[in-house]
Formats: structure tokens, sequence, C-alpha cells
């Protein structure tokens, strides 16, 4: 067990997890620190972050002994990993941030662990995709000890448009998994509201450029369903079993509540069974869109096709 | 019967309908034509609207007998009798331009009605509220005839901020009651989110800074629940009432399409059950939420209070 | 125009299709009245019930000068075009009693014609599936004048196990559509339950034997699944496609009525999916449970098998 | 630790709860076995039950020392808290059978501890309410190890009219609270159904006289509805508090199973409002309808009331 202290201002910083999203971010850390060291599971993208970034690639315990650990790993099983391997090397004082998309459960788990070793955990996920990711523009969600925050907050900022504190431990998470959620819903419904309107003789794209301008506009209205579904591009950038994923922690989180949430619960279903039918694993969620084609037999596209089936 | 022609550049305009939307969209045609006609029911409205802007209070034979009439009514079989009256005045090649948020199948038997008559008739719905109409910026989604459109093109353009064919006959209309729908669905869905973070210890206004920011977004989230829900103030502009009515078009349309549709489906059902339990003939669209929390005894508001049932 | 005039009491009494239903329907007339005559489009059908039952095949016009006339076709489309033909024809006093399972909106206009003629309609859907005509003991829903029933009265009575007065004309049409669209709901909410079962290891048969003796208990759990879904067996007797026609005129009542009904909604847009992807034509309604499989990717049988996609 | 091991075929049986369930239950056990211990929480029902059917109360340790140890507790959390008391003085070889409509995890867990105590655990939920326990013929539906079942069947069919193993751990758990769910669908469908009927002056009687001989027919419209609902009685014998947990453990088992199911997801819903809505605690499930009436202003009785909201 490490009996170093981290001090009152960060001044070491440690990314773990160089994927997509973790690999830009951490490029970002340089800005503001002179010691930044990044660790990956498969060691070569840490050597190239290094060579890239100029931060230093170090070994898994060194990492961890730094005043602020961030992870950025696909499910909060795997945080649990990380965490369990670096409980001995530690720092007294220092702040783990976990910008996973993540589990309230498990991130109430992982502070009382991290508090006992005299650490401090905050669940902290980012929106904005590989774009705001690189941009150094993303959203943060935290939730957790609000003087953590305060702490960790010089080197998030390295990489955040905006960082919102939205309550206890668990909260990030929590608003992270309702907002994909109601992403999900407002795709969805928009899917069954164009189908509807194709089906009368009006073309998705003159709908959706009066949908824009007005009330029913939503982030799918004016860039995924035209940027990735009525082109017919599919991007992959987010994977619809992810995506089902994400409303799943939503309906554990109504469950635990005891409330009512029928809407969320519905997209819930379809988003599962969409999944379940398409090439989850490698689709990108906006491929989604097939499976409601597939009831309607309605092709979201401009063209005027009938479907593959 | 009129005998007289409309020319080819429409000279002679008239509003019929001077409310809440009608009377500021009237006020800007002075800017493009030297003959603005209104009427009004009650006529009073159409006699201050000549003093504030410069137009000609008319009888109604007279106001139906210009080049392009608008009308802007609450209900397509307003706009009906309007036109079953306004028959033997019409000039033959004037269009009528309906900006009523309408029923599809009217805008077809209006069009139909009017052809028999050497007249034309468009279905354009308007967005953009009040705010919209004043400043001259609303959308404007047109379906009909191609040629009608062009013909009264210079006095829509009037006070539109934007311009959309979308399609044949009812087309207009259409569009228009799917917007409000997928903004109804928008906000409901919006509403549950927004339940299970508050009993999760997520206050809303966090919550929908981070929303705002992300994959969630929509014209509920950063417009509708900061202005109007959250902040407890439900101005008066769109009556619940309306806003189920016109789900319930919009499931009409999917009947009519034989098309699956569950969560619009849905969402016009708590809709119009909503629109039953509060004083739906005066209450807000936005009062929607009072039903929401009455099932999940959770306040979408900034405040830890306990609602009043 | 006939100058006839139908007496206290029919005598003579005819039936007007002869399909699955209507053909043993048509044979229990016998059993009471001497004079029972058929017609049938395709005439052969008719030849044939006479030779089998002793009725006599007649002519269109003859048939439908018959005190009680009864109908069986398949849409209430189907139902307007016979009686616009039989106008001519029908005997005053005389009552139309149409089994079809149809639309209420054509049973009022449908009254309104024949009571104009000195008629009268009733209408009068029956369930208990083939084996319930051919055993004279079908269900019989009647909407429509009570006088006009108590005179068909002896002549539905040959069928009939229950004859249910139930309301105005349409109600007879409006009570067999809500039946049917009760009988989709229980079997879908089945289907998602087993489901579930299955994948925590229950087989649908063992599950049936306790549902079928407790609260959970429907037509659906007793007869349906183990009678043609456990089994895979789909005996084509009442097809998906007509199923999916019957939840859509509860969707129109429901607007009608301007009420929230959001699972009978819900489960109707399933069955409209369904009858969009399999072949809904030729399907039995019970291979709706394909569709769910899809979805599920579970079997419903008890055989622990992975679907075929 | 008692040392003493259970004979081959159970001569000491006990029945822990004695509610409005376990009392009758308890009663019926005198019929197979000379020694039948009753305990209950508030003593005085054992000595009760001693005196009305000559069993014999004891206090729990020897209770719990009994070849077969009934239990019939409102949740799993009680049953779990007898177990982990019991566990010093249970004797190898004996089988704990648990009634309590509870949930799948907790059986699983309880099958673990008291194996390796050398005992067992299944999970034997009933169905047939209080009359069913009085009379002898309940249906129970067991999940767990065959050959406990096996042992403890002598004692189950005492008060059994059906005893189906459905499958292991938690399988009679999940069968139940499906079964339960499913009867929730049904009542609420039945529920919209019969509103949208009333709206079309079709009588609620009237509407089930016809449902109850066709494919529509349910527990809920041949036995809720006329002896609950419709007659406006609800007598108080199952809570809607119950049951909505009861729904919500069917949706914690579709989450588990990743599936989806938004129909029984959707019903889960509305039973969760309704129990925020009306005196949960007290109100009997049937009253459920009450929500809904508040939803379609129309009042499921055969007279033409309007609401008193």
């Amino acid at each position: 067990m490490t009996t170093q202290t981290a001090t009152q201002t960060p001044t070491s910083v440690s990314f773990l997890g160089l994927g997509a999203m973790g690999y830009p971010m951490a490029g970002h850390l340089v800005k503001a620190f002179d010691s930044v060291m990044v660790w990956n599971r498969k060691f070569d993208k840490a050597n190239q972050h290094e060579s890239e970034f100029g931060s230093k690639a170090v070994d898994f315990e060194t990492a961890v002994s730094a005043d602020v650990i961030f992870s950025c790993v696909p499910t909060s099983a795997q945080t649990a990993e990380l965490i369990e391997r670096a409980k001995p090397y530690l720092k007294k004082g220092s702040v783990w941030v976990d910008c996973t998309s993540g589990v309230p459960e498990s991130a109430i788990a992982a502070a009382n662990t991290l508090q006992e070793l005299g650490s401090h955990f905050i669940d902290a996920p980012v929106s904005g995709q590989t774009i705001g990711a690189i941009n150094g523009t993303l959203t943060v969600m935290v939730g957790g000890d609000k003087s953590a925050l305060d702490f960790a907050y010089p080197a998030i900022d390295c990489f955040a448009g905006r960082i919102e504190h939205v309550g206890a431990s668990g909260g990030g998470f929590a608003v992270k998994a309702i907002n994909n959620t109601l992403f999900a819903v407002n795709s969805w419904a928009l899917g069954e509201g164009l189908s509807v309107l194709k089906a009368h003789g009006v073309n998705p794209s003159a709908a959706l450029a009066c949908i824009n301008h007005s009330s029913g506009q939503s982030f799918a209205s004016s860039a995924t369903f035209p940027d990735r579904i009525v082109n017919r591009s599919f991007p992959k950038t987010f994977t619809l079993d992810l995506m089902a994923k994400d409303c799943g922690i939503a309906t554990d989180l109504q469950q635990q509540a005891k409330l009512p949430a029928p809407v969320m619960a519905a997209v819930a279903s379809f988003m599962r069974a969409a999944s379940n039918q398409v090439e989850a694993g490698s689709a990108d969620f906006s491929e989604f869109i097939k499976f409601l084609e597939n009831w309607s037999q309605v092709i979201i596209s401009d063209e005027m096709t009938t479907p593959k089936n």
C-alpha cells in the first residue's frame, strides 16, 4: 500500500483505456499537466499515444499511483476489475474519474471501495462523440463528491466543453443512461412519424426540413436522420448493442425507483428486439431503423423503394 | 359567380381569421402588396388591424374575391364553412392558402371543390408560435399543387422564414400533425426520464444542462421544459386540448396507411387522458406534466417537493 | 320495388354467402323453416348446399325477397354491395341479418338505408369458430332495433347457443371487434410471458398448466397456445390479416370516442406489423407468435430450439 | 446444529405464517400427518389454529426442526429472515417449502443456503385465492429439486388441487409473477375495451356476456369484472400494491433475460401508477379500474353515470 498522499492540486494524471474516445481525451491532458501517464491493455496504443502527444506510456502500477486517474472502458464490470487490481497502488487523496458509460449501482460500490482506501471515485461519463473528444468539447456529467470533482476539475477541463455536477455517486451514469434512452425514444418516434408521412406521399427530407424548424425538432431529427439514415450511410460509431444496454440501465433505474415510465420501457424493448435481429455487435445504433422498416415495409429514404426484407 | 380572373402575379391579397397567429401574419402582407384586405368574424379585429397596419377591413364577399386568400381558423370544419360561403365570389385562378392546423382529408376535399370552380387550394400550416408570427419567421409546410404555391409564394413569403413544399394536398397538414405528435412524444419521454432522475437525486435543471448538450436534446428539452415546466410557469399559448387533437390526427393517418406506430399511439392516448383530467380547454399543452406527476408522485421542479394531488 | 310485406313471423329465410362459417350456419335453418333459400357468388356452393341440407339454391333476386335475409361475407364493403343490388327486391318488413365481422359505421349506414325502404338491418356477428357453426352453438352479438331482432330471432336461434342484444346499430360489430382485440392482447402478452419464462428455464407447457388454473387464464392460454402454438401446428382457420383488420376497427372506435387505450393500440400495431411480415393473407392468426419470436429469439415450444429466422 | 436426519418419508410437518392463506392451508395438513406444528409471529393465531384444527402450536425452534417446513409470508425478505433464524435448528434432509409469492433470485439464494446445511428449499407459490385454500384445491407451482418435491409431495398434496413442477429453483416464483402480470394485462385491456364499448352505447354486462363465450374470454372477464368491478363491490382480497410488486418482479425477469416485453412493461407501469394514486396499501387489485376511469371519464358499471373524480 502506497503511503504517498495527493497534494491539494493534482500534479500527476493518468489515463487508462485508450479507445476511440479515451485516446483523444488523454491527448488533451498534456495541455495542462507536465506528467501525463497513459496505460492500455494492448500496450502498443500507449506507446503510440506517447509518440503522438508527448504523454508517457507507463505500467499499470505506476499509472494508478497518479493524483488523478481517468478510466474509459466499455463496461462498469471492466472498471471494477481495474479498481480491484489498482487497490495496492493508489495514492491517498487521489481521485479516480470514470468516463465509462456505466451502471449507477457500480459507481456507488466503487465510491465506497475507494473511500475505504482514502481515495475518491467520481462517475463522469461524457457525451459529444468522437468529434467532441478530438476537439476537447465534451459534455461531462459528474456524480459523486463535490470536493473530489473540484480536485480533478483542472484535468477534466482539458477535454470538456461543459462539466456538470449532477448529484451523488451514480448520478452521472444515471443522466447518461437516461439521455441515451431519450435519444432512442426520439429516434424511434421519428421513424414512426416519417413512415406515416412517406406512406402519405411526403418524402423524409422534406418532412425533416419542416420538423427541424418546429417543435418536433430533436438531435435525432437534425443530426441522426439526415446524416445517417435518410442517406443510408449508417456510419459505425456507436453500436446498437450498447444503445440497448443503456436503455436497459434506464429500465433498471425506473424499477429501483418504482416509477412508471411506459414509453421509455416500450422503446427499450424495441431496441432490445432490434439488436437481437440485426448484427447488433457491429451495427451502428442508427440501423434500428431497419427493424422498424421491417414492421412497416416503408423505407426511410427519399427514394420510393420497397424494402429488401 | 365572378368572371374575373387572377393575373399571373397576385396583386390583391386577403386574410380571413385574425387570431393570435393570423393577426400578426396578415400585418406582414402590407410589406409587399398595396391591396391587403382583412376580414374577421368579430369585425372589430379587422378595423383594429386596418388602424395598426394600414390594411383594409372589408366584407366577406370582397375579401374572398382577392387573388390570394389566406385563412387561419381553429379547425378544418371552420375552413370548410368559409369556403362554402365564398364559392360564389371566388375569382378564377385565385389561390386559397389555408394556414389552419387542419385535417389532411379536408384539404383533399377543399382542393377538389376549388378546382371545380377554377381556383386552387393549398394547405399551408405554420410553426414558430406567436413570436414567429410577429417576427415573420414562420416555417410554412405546404401541401398541394406546386404552381398554385408558386403563385402565392410572394404573399406567403411575407411572414415566412422558410417555405417547404412537402407534397400533394393534405401533405402540409400531415407534416404539422406528425410534428406536433413528435413534440408530444419527446416531451412525454423527457417527463418520464426526469422523474426517474429526480427519484435518484438528480435535479431536473442539472439533467437538462447535460441533455441539451447531448444526443437526447430536443425542442422539448431546450425550450419547453426549462421555459414552462421546471419553473412551473405554464404560460397559456397552445392548449392541451389542441395537442390531443393533433395526436388524434396522427393516429388517423396511421390507421389510413395501415401502419404500426405504437409509441405515437401510446402518447396520443396519454395526451387524450391528460386532457380529460386537467382543464384541457384552457390548460397549456405543457400542463400534461401534471398528469404524469400524478402517476409518479414526482414533481418536475428543482425543489424537493411532494405533489399536491 | 316489391310490394310484398313480411308477415308477423318469418316464413321464408335466405342465406347469402356460403363460406366456412355461412355454409354450416345456413344448414341449421332447415330445422325450423320449410322455405330456406341459399345463394352464393360461386353458385356451385349453393347447389351443394341444397343437396346436403335440403335447402333451395335460388337466384339473387329471389333470395333477397325472403322475410329474413342472412349475409355472411368477408367485409362490410361486400355487404354494402349486396344491399345495393338487393334494394329493388326487398320485401317490406323484412329483416336483414348481417353475420359478417363488419364495421360499426357501415352497420349504421345500412340500417338507415334499409329503414328508408321499409326493411330492417341488424348487425349480428358471431363467435365460436367453424366448430360452433357446425354444432349450432355460436354466440351472436346483435346491434340494432330490438323488434327487428325479435322478428328474426327464431331464425338466428337455429345456429346460436346464445343470442345477446348489445345495443343500437353497430353495437354487435363493435363488441366483435373489441372481443377480437382482447383476444389479440391476451395472446400477445402470453407470448411475452412464456418467452420470459422459457428464458428462465420453464417450458411453456408447464407454465400453461399453472396459468390455466390461475388468474392469468384466458381463451388464449387454455385453447390457442396449447392447440396451435406450442405444438407448432398453426391450423389455418382465421387469418392474421383479418385479426389485424379487427384490431384496426377497435382503434377506429377508440378514435371516434376520443378515448385513451394504449394497450389495445400497441397490440393493434404489433398485429399490423406481424401481418406485414408473415404471409398474412394465408397465415393463421396464431402465427403472430413468429413475429414475436423474431424479436426475442425464443421459440414458444417445449423443445430447447433456436429460431430459424 | 441439530444432528437429526429426516426419514425417507416425512413424519413431522410445520407451518410458519398463518395469514389469510396460510391458516387454512395448514389446517389441511392434519388430514395426512399426526404431527402438525404451527407457528406464527403473533402467537395467538397459532393457539387458535391448534384449537380449530388439532394442530400443535410450538415455538420457532421446534417448528423448524420438522421434516417438512412450510412458510407463507408477504415477501421473500421475510422468508430470508426466517431461514436465517432457523439455520441452527434445521434437521438434515428436511425440505423447506416456501409458499410466499416471492422473488426468483431469492429462491436461488435460499436453495444454496439450505443445501450447504444439508437441507433443501423449494419455491412453491400457490394460486386459487382464499377459497382455494379453504377447499384445499390450490394450484401449486414448484421450482427446485425434483427429489425434494417428491419428499414434500404428500404434505403439499393436502391443500393442492394440482401440483406442477415447473423447473429449477426460482421457477415457481417466476411462473407466479408472470401469471399475475398476465392477469394484470388481461384486466387492463378489458377495462380499455369496455370503456370504448360503453362510449358507443354498449353496457359492460352485455359485452361481457358475449366476450365470455368468445375468444376474448379470460379469468378477468369471467370472474374479476362481473364479481368485483361492474357491480362496484371491490372486495379486499389481494391488494393493488402487491399486484404492482408482482408486475415489477416480471419486469426484473425480463431485464435479466434481456428480452423485449413491451405490453407487460406498459401494464406494469400503469399498475405502479395506479397504486401510487389510489390507497394502494388497502385497495383491492380490482380498484386499478378507478385509475383507468380517471383517464377515460367512463365508469365501468351498467349505469350511465359520470365519474366522481
